[in-house]
Formats: structure tokens, C-alpha cells, sequence
């Protein structure tokens, strides 16, 4: 997997508590994802249909540096499906998992539409 | 299920294809999820542990009304489970389900503590 | 009164003296309204006409749950009058109350045009 | 009255409906005068007290400058009451008008206290 | 050199150490040249095309008031080219210097188009 | 160079006239610069000093992939100096460059203290 995103953790990332608010984690996650499946399918037009269940195992606090990695375990006919972890960048502590995010490649009006890849690039080839 | 929150999707809670920002909808029914918990066990160190897996059914433009609905299944000694639903408020379509969302009580040191609570309270008699 | 929804203070809400920067919870109000009559009145094209004296009673901190309540006051052929009360959840210490919020309701030129309510319904059967 | 501040209507400062969402302005002008009160009283702790009635006399649309104008109008022991303005600085069509913000200057304690001043300095004088 | 704009620094301003995020300041400063210019030049199509050398030369932290000041260097025919500074308030400490905004008048097409500005006039006589 | 980082610009980015906000992609490009030198320096308290002439090249809309790269191009004793390139990840469009970014290590107290680094890692390499 590619850490290949850092978020630096700021006061405006935290909860009332004072910890990174996790609702924020997966705002960041959810568009790395669409990120990720829009440069391999070359195609801006991409959603997320599904997550698979996420596993919260530690926070993180102001200053701290998060790294988001992403890899693809699928790619369907119209959809990519891509695995996930976000981890403390200096401790490597894991703060969660999640092991399918399904994207959906759109056609210009909306609808579902097959992507034409057959085969995994792997994205920092192509960031070259 | 109550539909207690609403929110009406603002130019700035799009992505780029001009749809509600997936990851924005979590961030909002995450917030929801801890006040939802912290409201119940009447302690505000509420964290969220565990997020089971979310199928986004459809979107939403700029302009529609976003209602987030949340129902308590499960009651632990430490945590609280919930089932949230956010849908259409017009056209009652739904957005997005999730079964289960388990929160965690904390205690002062933010570790895992006994909430105390035995029975569920309905947080709308709590609001009157 | 029903206070229905309810705002968790975090980091990015306080004003550079720490407590709930008011201009944000005036935010907050002028959007419940809205949200309020939109649901009441069928139809989003709403805009705030007019809002009477505001009263900031006390303040509130991080980590304070604030609830918003709104009621129906009086029913115009094309407006709306609410009455806005804020309060800390936990202590029901009073934030700030409004007596009179109108809206105006629109028609799809954005003219003010007659929303046809003849009598008042509750939000609360509406949800339901 | 100066029309000292001037604010360019970006797409994240709109409403659903496409025009500047009034809260936002509610929320800029709060701020204003925040800045306005703890300049003229040498001290960044004030707060707001009271801001009377509000009227919404026309809209704004992105692109848009909006300028904020302040005027002192008493000089209490501890407090500062202002006048606002907002208007659309090309065409110059008020968007709202408030004749009183009632500003408390604190003291390091969070209480109100006497500020001192007792005649109104022009903000532009400080300025230069 | 006028320093009409002040920015009060809140939490959400604030980088991973708790001082004013320099990158934000640069997005105050930015925002405030094409302001300055599309006032000036009566047209808010304006671009920035360059900024010349920044220097940090001191900080901000929560709760100083920042002002903003901007000065018309040279008027080119479809440019208009500003020097600007950013200092604390209150203690007058520089906090950055930039010699040369250079800000482009665009047409409704989006092109270069001359502004048809031969002198200098003072923003604050326009804004009186 | 390596350009690691992708924003995906959205509405919320845009300036009133409808192009990506020069202000906003200043303040990523700092953010990033930050991220960088943190990683390079094994330290998070790093600030900016200085940035070189910014020339803004061609600009960015809606649903465009930003991509950001920076490149080491000096090691100082408390210093890191980067280069930087903005540019359309889809059509490889330069947007702007910065020669000259003078990132400066803090120690513990907020003062300029040696980082011990005397040769450049690629960050690419911690990564994995």
C-alpha cells in the first residue's frame, strides 16, 4: 500500500474533546478515495458506492501528521474497489482500516458506465 | 427511527461533479452519532469506535433537505450502538444507511469507562 | 417550544477569547429558520426579511451542547414569524432568544408569492 | 458612517437558493464590529451584548462587494453601542440596516468593566 | 500606505503550532489585492498574474488583530500593481512584506483588456 | 520533482469569478511545504520564512486535479529551501512556480535551531 497523502492535524480538525474529529477523517478519506479512482480511470466523473466497515483503533491529536494509503484490490467492469489505511506518520500507529471502498465511474449523464481498464497501474507510475 | 436533524445542501457541501460530497455526509452523520451519544449517557467524551458498512443508495443537489435519522440498538456497560439513516426529506429517498455505529463512553482520562445506563430513554423525551 | 437540534461546540466556533463566537451562532439561527420554514411552507425558495432584538444572555464554551428551538408565532399570506430560543443543553442556561424571525416565501422568480397555509402545523407531526 | 470593510461574495457564501446566505452576513458583521469596539477600546475582550432589530432590505449575488459600515452612536462606562450598515458597494442598494450593537469591554476575568474612554476617537484617525 | 482591513485571529486560523497559518495570511492578502484592484479599476474581473519575494518577518497568535495595507504602485495598461504589508495591530511589528502584487484586468471573455485607468485615484475617497 | 499531492478543486475553491482562488492554492502550496520539511526534518515545528517570486501561469476550474511538487534544493543549518509547481494534473498545464521556499526549523521554545541534517533523503523513500 502507498502512503502517498500526509494531513497535518490542525485546531480546526478537532472535536470538542480535542482529538482529530473522525467524521472529518473520513471526509479526507472519502475524496482521497475519489482522487485515487479518478486519476487510475481518467475520468473526474467517479462516486463512491460503498465502504466496508470502519475500524476506529486510536485518535490523533493537534500536530500530529496522518498518512492516508490507498491500494486497488478490484477493478469490476464500472467500478474500482480500493482498500484503505490511515496511520500516524512519525509512530505509524494505526488509526483505522478499511478493506473495500467501491467507486463508480459515471458516464456524462450520470449513469454508470464501464471504465475500459483491464489491468492495475499502479498510480505512482503515472504520477511521474 | 426519529428524523430529528435536517440540512439543506449549500453550494459549499458539493464535489466537483456538483453532487453532495459524499464524505461530508459523513462527517455530518458522525457529528450527528456523538451528540446523538452524548445526549443518551449524559457525558459529552463520547468517541466513535466502530462504523459498519455504508451504502450510499443515491445523492442529493444543491437546495434539497438532508434529514439524518438515529435509533439506539444496542446498550453496552461502556457503549452504545446506533442505526442511522439519511434520506431525502422531499422525497423520502434514501441516501444512505448505515446498522451499526458504536460509540464509546470515556472517562475524564479518556479511557473506556461504564456509562451506567440500563435502559434506553427516548431523546425526544429528553428534549421537551 | 421544541428544540430540535442541537450544535456540539468545537475549536472552529469559538471567537479569539475561546467562548462560541456569536456571529457563528447567528449563523446558525438564521439557517434553523430557514430550514424551519422550508419544511413548513413545501418549498425552499425562503429568505429571512427581518429579525427583532437580540439578547445574548450568556455564553458558551467548547464542548457545550447548544439546542436551538424554534416555534411558530404568526402565519402571513406570503411570511412566516418564528421565535427563536438557544440554550446550553445541559444546564438550560438561556444563550440568546428572538422574538420574531420572518420569513418570506418566494416564488420560482424570487418574488414574495402566497405559500397557501391557512393553519399551523407541527414540524414534529411532519417528521414523523 | 465609514464603509471601511469590504467583503467579495464567493460561491461558499451562498444560500441554496443562489444569493449570499444572510447568516453569513449576520456572521460578518458580528465580527466587525468585534473589531471596530476592541480597537477603539484598546482591548481585543468584547463582547456582544444586544444587536437590535435587523432588516434585510434586498440580497446579493456572487461577484458581488459588500461593504460594511460602523458608527459609534454612545460611549457607555463599559460598553460601546454601534450602528451598521451593509450595502452593495457598486450599486450601493442597502442590504441591511441595525441601529444598535451593544459591545461590553471585559476584563481579564471574563466580567465587564469600565473602559475608560470617554469621548469617541474616529477609527480613522488610529488607522494612519 | 493605508491599512484599512483587520483580520482577528480565532482558533481555526491557527497552524499545527498554534500561530497564525501563514498560508491563510497569504490567502487574506490575496483576496485583499483583488478586492483593492476591482474596486480601483470599477470591474471585479481581476486576476493576480505575480507576487513577488514574502517575507515572515514575525508571527500572529490567537487573539492579535492583523491589518492588511495595501498601496498602488504603478498602473500598467490592463494591470494594476500593488505593494502591500501585514502587521500586528497593536504593537505595530511587521508581520510580512510584499513589494509587487501584480493584478490583471480581465474582459468578459476572461482576456487582458486595458482598464482605461490613467491616474491614481485613493480608495478611500471612493469609499467616503 | 515529485508531485505527491493532488486537490481536487470544488466549488468551495472557487474565487467569485469562478476560477480556482489564487489565495486558497497559496496557502495549500504552504501547507504542503510544511508537510515536506516536517518529514525531511523529523520535526513539526517548522515555519516559513521566506517565498520567491509566485508567477501565476494559467489558471484552474471546477473538477480539475491539482497537482502540487516540491523538490529539495537546499540543506542550511536550521533551514530547508524547496522548490515548488502547481500544476493541471490532466493536461500537465503549469499553473505557477516557486523557485525559493526557505522552510526554517524551530526548536522546543520557537527559536531557529540546526536540524542536524547534512544530506537530502528523498521523501519518497520514508514513505514506504
Amino acid at each position: 500500500m502507498k502512503f502517498q497523502t500526509q494531513k497535518w492535524v490542525k485546531p480546526q480538525d478537532l472535536n470538542p474533546n480535542g482529538t482529530l474529529f473522525g467524521g472529518l477523517l473520513l471526509a479526507w478519506i472519502d475524496e482521497e478515495a475519489a482522487l485515487y479512482a479518478a486519476i487510475q480511470l481518467d475520468n473526474t466523473r467517479v462516486v463512491t458506492k460503498f465502504i466496508s466497515e470502519i475500524n476506529f483503533m486510536s485518535s490523533a491529536k493537534q500536530g500530529d501528521i496522518i498518512e492516508i494509503g490507498m491500494q486497488i484490490v478490484k477493478l469490476g467492469t464500472s467500478s474500482l474497489t480500493l482498500k484503505c489505511e490511515a496511520r500516524n506518520m512519525m509512530t505509524k500507529a494505526k488509526i483505522l482500516t478499511v478493506d473495500n471502498i467501491v467507486m463508480i465511474n459515471l458516464d456524462e449523464f450520470g449513469k454508470p458506465a464501464p471504465h475500459g481498464k483491464t489491468k492495475l497501474e499502479f498510480v505512482g507510475d503515472r504520477l511521474i
